[in-house]
């Protein structure tokens, strides 16, 4: 058996609510295998947009556009609005490659448009995706269940979590540690149909060790699988969870350029 | 008997103190209905507003009513001026509706507002109701008592303290947390006819478990109140108690447009 | 006997070095009686200020002083200078008043005069002051001195210390209480001469449990105070000191008026 | 034998990858000699400069080139954009020198320059090299294998992570001390071949104990190596490990200049 | 034997490296003497002052010369540049007198010059001299060593580290406390020859206990006195050491002004 060191959330089939113009196999598999790269960058829109005139935060908005067609033949690009939910940020982007020097390079592009020259970055959260490890002995049944893509439905919430585990998590023995990540799986089973869940390795390429990242049209069954999963023991290893906690809603790159617009 | 894991604090009916032109039934609804969200959003006003002149700032005031009363149909918004008490906001708003999406939308139009453009975001908490649990074996004259409304009187303050928990709080066994959950009540006791209480879930919504929101006339008594919920064991988990404390007095949208507008 | 779960610094009077208006008896209640709302709010002056020509900032002042006698009645109000001892804050007042809305509208007052239009708040701390309460078999010699007022004389400077107990200190019981009690009075009786001080209780106003808050002209005794209390295992149980650390000179609102208008 | 209580990092040769006018020997030796000084300075670019227009900003890049070939002779400077992929920095340097105010002088004349102007030093972190300390009884082959230069090939990325170490890691006793450093040996073998690392000390030359930083074309071999030294009982000791995390990719001055100039 | 609970370093005499119309004897005096008050004030120069035009910057470095000069009678002001060596201060002054509002008053006049408007104060620590304390028991020869001044010769290096102790630290037993200090002294004696000393005590005039000052022209001396005193059981009780570290380079008024107005 190989090591299974990792967090035990199952990487599952991210569906592709946002209309990019990378085909769409190439986006979902570029959602789904191991050895990707994410960049998730959170923006704050500074004062002096908000006092442009209309015209010109027009003619911005299209240059963003743009810069998301340049890079659709390599980077899938996500936009989810946090204003009025974050005091630190208006919007972020969800940005993965096979390489991570294409999402710099993307929110380089992004980051030279008028409305980038207006963007302060507040977030910036790098990580990898892993092949899924599953616990040990888990029944053939929840392993299926754990791998059929969940459907959140219209008008989905985007939640991101950045998770640090302390050292002893680390140190676990090896029995412990199935313990741990049953108790975590079992915990969590109630709300596969409801919340789709993605988990980030960030160790070395950020200040955490994961970032996980879940969309529900549910936030009261999302509040409550976090709290079944504070309630199981491994909740003890957390040495940072969330700060931030990023919670913004899915919307179209137009309807977000269209508010920032307005 | 369901899983009674929440905080003990009671859920009690909030009373109308802010006339928004949602009828008051449905009002009373949503400040008492279980599965209702609520975003709190705290404001600091920029130095340009405090430099713009009285005219300019009386018509960005009424612009600021007419988001209110657009979004009255399914959204309550109550606000609190801070300014003078707290060094980081001038005032904030408690926004009551079904999804939370709603917040979000009354936010994006009250930030697009000529008010809006001049102010910085500077806490947002994010949480859901939930029906009340009470500790089993509770006495029913106790139960009554935690039940009825409290009046706060004439010019209440309100204060809003976000909590969160440690892994061995949510790891308790049933009877020490039923033991816990007595002594808290217990110690809250004096203080059901002159603080009213208010509890809201955050766990994964933001960075903290809890957001509890009081209102009282008398600060005195909430002052001991705190001491009290100090002196129980409960108080060896809070990870996290305030930081920030929200303490501002509750007054009618036009005297805080009429302050903001001086 | 009563209840006395408060920190045992005790409640001197306080001598009025600051000619406001409220007549002399008034200002000695407010600042001796209890149940009185303090208010420290310390502000920095921001670089517009201090690039305003000299008569601008003069007819400023003036404003200034308008506040102080128009709430003369109901507030005492102390200012302090910090430019230069510390990094945060320019000066400090220090609002006394029976109800804490009277303090917020005498600095939304503050606020609104043209110096107030350049301060950035960068502190403010609430309290509530209690009748003080003695270790119980105190010998009654030592009370006597307790109660007998400091004068600090000439050249005197203030420090605030805001402070913040740990769970285990609220859950202490009664005989190690007194012992912690006893050992903390006896190591501030070297200092009673030269040190006045003055307690506040925050506990659900604020993000930490007391204000402490000390007069002298003598740093070097108030540095062997705080080393004597440092070295009391009551010291254990302080979760924050500081942070910040208020020190300022008092001086007259006229002399910083006509520093910050140089 | 000498005392050997440094962190058992290697430091290896490190080869040059940015073509600065001191002739490659001393260059080379600077990179590989003990008794060096590093420092590592972030920065942002401030929005004045995004608003410049593209002449001026042309012009301003070449004054930044003069800078770095009029202290050739002296000092090696590395630059690495981090623009995209950290919230803080846009770019950082990494100087090196014999002693540390010809890092400081070559700074201030960068500074001096019209870029510089618009620049904020987000993060500025010192250190000094040693001499390789080896764990006493490692192998010969594994010597060799941790003296070979590591090629990290085209299209590197670079990360810098300052390390604290706890007081019980500096009071650890030789025995443990030396199982501790052949864990973390054994650990980092692996990643030899494709993740180039470098040691810097720093007690009292900053905030942290040491300052490690890594080149490499593989980002998931790199993010293993954390986890590896992660599950090392060495990592109990680690009171800081980043914050920040610096990741950026290694790119010439002139390629830098040019996107800091678009 | 009087009680000795402060920090072993020893108060040894500085050298006058900064001309100072004080005269000579004056300032040793104020530099050696017991019962003196410092105050380091650290600056960030503002982005406007770099966009002014020379003359204007020249004539402004001459109004800083006149404030030290006409405080010279009673203070002493060390100046260190800490630009390019540090993100958060461009330089830092020492300012010694024998009543703390005489550094202050000495830094209201600095800072109403025309470059103290465009100085950001972002740090200042306030402390006190007292009598070296030595460990009892201590060889004579060993006192002799520690009371023989420092000469730094050349080009010297200046660090200033606040350091907060913990609870138990100022709580230990008397023969405890020996057996530390013995270990602290022991551990910086091969060190006294290349590294000066000066300690300061904090206690309630700032957020830490002491403020330890060092000047060296070796900085890889001053890294291993550090390490030193890191692997001593004393270190298990500094809550805080540095946060900030400060690390500057001693240079005349006049350099610094000149590179201020370059």
């Amino acid at each position: 058996m190989i090591a299974w060191f990792i967090h035990p959330v199952m990487v599952l089939c991210a569906l592709g609510f946002f209309a990019a113009p990378l085909e769409a196999a190439g986006r979902e598999k570029l959602l789904s295998d191991p050895g990707v790269y994410v960049t998730f960058s959170a923006f704050k829109v500074d004062e002096d947009w908000w006092k442009m005139d209309g015209a010109a935060r027009s003619s911005a908005a299209a240059a963003v556009k743009q810069v998301f067609q340049k890079h659709a033949e390599t980077v899938t690009a996500d936009i989810y609005l946090t204003r009025g939910l974050s005091e630190s940020a208006d919007f972020f982007v969800r940005v993965h490659a096979r390489d991570l020097v294409e999402n710099q390079n993307f929110l380089l592009d992004l980051l030279s448009t008028p409305l980038g020259v207006s963007l302060k970055n507040v977030h910036a959260f790098n990580g990898i995706t892993k092949k899924a490890n599953y616990v040990p002995g888990l029944p053939e049944e929840l392993k299926t269940a754990l791998k059929t893509p969940t459907d959140p439905g219209g008008k989905p919430y985007a939640i991101v979590i950045p998770i640090r585990k302390d050292a002893e998590w680390w140190l676990l023995d090896q029995e412990t540690r199935t313990t741990f990540m049953k108790e975590h799986t079992e915990a969590s089973i109630p709300y596969l149909k409801t919340v789709k869940r993605k988990l980030y390795h960030s160790s070395g390429l950020d200040d955490f060790d994961f970032i996980t990242y879940f969309e529900t049209a549910k936030l009261d069954d999302f509040n409550n699988l976090v709290i079944s999963l504070e309630r199981v023991k491994e909740n003890r290893h957390n040495r940072r969870f969330g700060n931030p906690t990023l919670l913004g809603t899915i919307r179209s790159l137009d309807e977000i350029l269209e508010i920032l617009a307005r």
